[in-house]
């Protein structure tokens, strides 16, 4: 069924400039590249890391940073063992690094392991508008392709920068139908990103980069269902090592349909029902959906992150102590309650969908790091305690963004919280210091506090690298 | 969205079991599987090679032996060359041999290169119903991880046959409307198929088979908007790999959602809009898809072989001659000339589309075989002298899988000829005789002679062997 027939039968809402583009998909002959693809990929293709502001270089240096101290943190996961312990057997050439590691293992599966270990503890970079995690698909590949090919520092932010934008964009055209079906869109959009950071580094030509974005449209990874099992964090991975792929083929001219993004049986139409062409191919060098990246500083769905910060502020102001606490009442979006709440959470992983445990570790702990969501807190009799005592009134008035957390004291005190916005979002970012102090959280027990702060060093310096692979190195044993 | 608030935006017909098990899905806990997956997996786990009917068994055997002489046939085109130049540097132990050649790689990039060699030349098995080419996915995968972990012919050919029946019924479960999306489906589907067959071979239980459809789910590959390029051949041959890492993952109790298949923001919610799940799980044991499978006598889509046949049988029983042809007339159905409607082929891919060409070679050569649509043959001048004369009449009113073709001869007689089953269709299958033919056709000048015999009937007695790996050893270099 053609792009325009489907719009009418399904009510769904396709921009003019889609069902134009639509219609020109159509009549243009096959050898051409179609509008969408050609303008992002000449602007790919042409792009200079000269070209790329400043601020933008900064936030991806700060993307890499996060998720090089997520992939350490991650690494050692048992779905990491499991993975490994699965593929080994197949590996080729000892030439990547895992990060967090000893074991190398080619590119190809590099690529795949590290982007699982970026993703298992969902305490990775998040783009907002599209809740797409950039870098475990992207940084992923480009880590393991310097890794067989070297390239510089300077290419290699710029290459990511690129990968993450073509990523996003193709979300944002996507956003909200594609992820409303099923998709897990860091999976689904993220072989894109993957694809067109190693189509850079690997110097495609135009042509060449419609392919590698074709044959990267053809292995979408990832759906919904999976949250909560290992398979959610393969879908970083696999996007990593599909777009590496794609690159890969790509560079040997292994061709695809060039507008296999937008064509006619196409990626979009198979795996969306609204689609809005100019979110991919407007403002291209001037606009940077990189620079609006995100960071965690709470190990579990962003919706939670509102309670968690007003959770540690009262805490941190009154010196709040668990047995003091009479009752504790969240004002929040139903959302928090439908994502997260799981009232009794047996497990670690569980206690990441429990807004209930969120609000009490951050009143207890000051702090919702990975170490909050292990089995062995998530079990505490104290923990538990101050669980059944928080309570959660929904009401959609209030933005999902926002909440207000009253907490009333044994002594008769009612303190409360309002917040407007949450300690990680865009308008309250991570400061480079407290993105510091998440990198050597995770990177405890796992490497050396010397090597880990020189890694620290080797993020925020990237660009000034003769040799990217350094990085991968740096972050493994 | 959750199903039945699509199924009834869409107006799609779900049936009223569907619906159940999609209501069943959303209140059954994560950690129980639910009925589909459950059903399907129990089947597939208990199932003994003795179980399989002997006609199913010999339809299996039939699909190895035309499996075989397509890979062994497209192992030298220059898109296997291309991709093995790409992958090459990352493969892994030299375990598994690549079809019609010297390489050995790792199995999964085997599986990889296999699938795409087998899918090359559009010339592969088809199960009618669905329109997938079932061996492409579910045989290379078995086979190359029967290369890493040796299994006997009789385990072989009934997990194949257990793959087979895996992706059919899926793919009867969601055609056609997730074909209408866009996704081609021997790669959306295959990927289960090749889960199947090699999660039989690594002998999961009920629960990892689950969580290897799961992985296996949120890998789909494969868009109609490929066809034309060499990413439609990579679709066969990534699902065959993308299914063997699933089981190998799940080997490894590496976990999924045991319900991806049927579950909300699952495979069958975002790749279709319409599922009758009864196709997956009625008549397990007893109806077999895997008897149902057909074999093209000709290179091109099925569309034109009603007319090659007719051409075929004008030739031979009346010895024409191309210079004693005054016009050509074809009436078929109007799907013929949308789909196969190249007046003026230029290469010999183009002549697989180009119904004219089609049906002059079967008239010139008395055959259709991947020799006839050589780049030489499609600009031959007598080809296209003889092209020139064809026209097609469309009906509505003619069946698609029958026509009617009228030859003119110069000295005034008019031959005409109406087929109503085509050969290669269910009720008129290719021989045992003409699949032997045309492996030796397609093996010719890759495998010396007294090889490709072997070969045969190696394939022929395939459950017999004690290693069914020699299969591969029998059809490389």
């Amino acid at each position: 069924m053609d792009l325009d027939r489907r719009a009418a039968l399904l009510g769904a809402t396709f921009t003019s400039t889609a069902l134009a583009d639509a219609a020109m998909a159509r009549v243009l002959p096959v050898s051409l590249p179609s509008p969408v693809t050609s303008v992002l990929c000449r602007y790919i293709v042409q792009a200079k890391p000269g070209d790329l502001p400043e601020p933008v270089k900064r936030e991806v240096r700060r993307t890499v940073l996060n998720y090089t101290g997520v992939a350490v943190g991650g690494s050692r996961h048992e779905t990491v063992e499991r993975v490994i312990t699965a593929l080994a057997p197949f590996a080729g050439k000892a030439e990547a690094n895992l990060l967090g590691r000893r074991e190398r293992f080619d590119s190809l599966h590099a690529a795949l392991i590290n982007g699982i270990s970026s993703h298992i503890f969902d305490y990775d970079d998040t783009h907002l508008k599209t809740i797409i995690h950039p870098a475990g698909p992207v940084v992923s590949a480009a880590l393991a392709l310097a890794q067989h090919k070297p390239v510089t520092g300077a290419d290699f932010l710029h290459a990511a920068a690129l990968g993450i934008e073509t990523e996003c964009r193709i979300g944002n055209a996507v956003f909200p139908s594609h992820y409303d079906m099923g998709w897990h869109i860091t999976g689904s959009c993220g072989v894109f990103g993957s694809a067109t950071a190693c189509g850079k580094l690997l110097g495609l030509n135009e042509q060449q980069m419609a392919w590698a974005l074709g044959i990267a449209a053809s292995q979408p990874v990832g759906l919904k269902v999976q949250f909560g099992s290992m398979t959610k964090a393969f879908h970083a991975g696999r996007a990593a090592q599909n777009g590496l792929t794609a690159a890969l083929m790509a560079a040997q001219n292994y061709t695809a349909d060039p507008h296999a993004l937008e064509g006619k049986d196409g990626w979009a139409q198979a795996l969306s029902r609204q689609v809005n062409w100019g979110e991919v191919t407007d403002g291209l060098g001037s606009r940077f959906e990189a620079a609006l990246n995100t960071y965690k500083p709470f190990a579990c769905g962003i919706v939670a992150h509102p309670a968690i910060d007003a959770a540690i502020q009262l805490r941190n102001e009154n010196k709040l102590r668990a047995e003091d606490i009479a009752s504790v009442t969240l004002h929040a979006n139903p959302l928090v309650l439908s994502l997260t709440g799981k009232k009794e959470p047996a497990s670690g992983l569980e206690g990441k969908f429990s807004i209930y445990h969120c609000v009490a570790v951050g009143l207890i702990f000051g702090a919702a790091s990975e170490r909050q969501f292990q089995d062995a807190i998530v079990r505490d009799p104290g923990v538990i305690a101050l669980r059944g005592k928080v309570s959660v009134r929904t009401d959609k008035a209030v933005d999902p963004a926002q909440c207000d957390l009253v907490v009333k004291l044994k002594d008769g005190r009612a303190l409360s919280r309002h917040i407007q916005d949450a300690i990680g979002s865009l308008k309250k970012p991570m400061t480079d210091a407290t993105l510091e102090a998440k990198f050597l959280d995770l990177a405890d027990g796992i490497l050396p506090k010397p090597q880990a702060r020189a890694l620290i060093q080797t993020c925020w310096t990237i660009d000034k690298l003769a040799d990217a692979g350094t990085l991968a190195l740096g972050a493994a044993l």
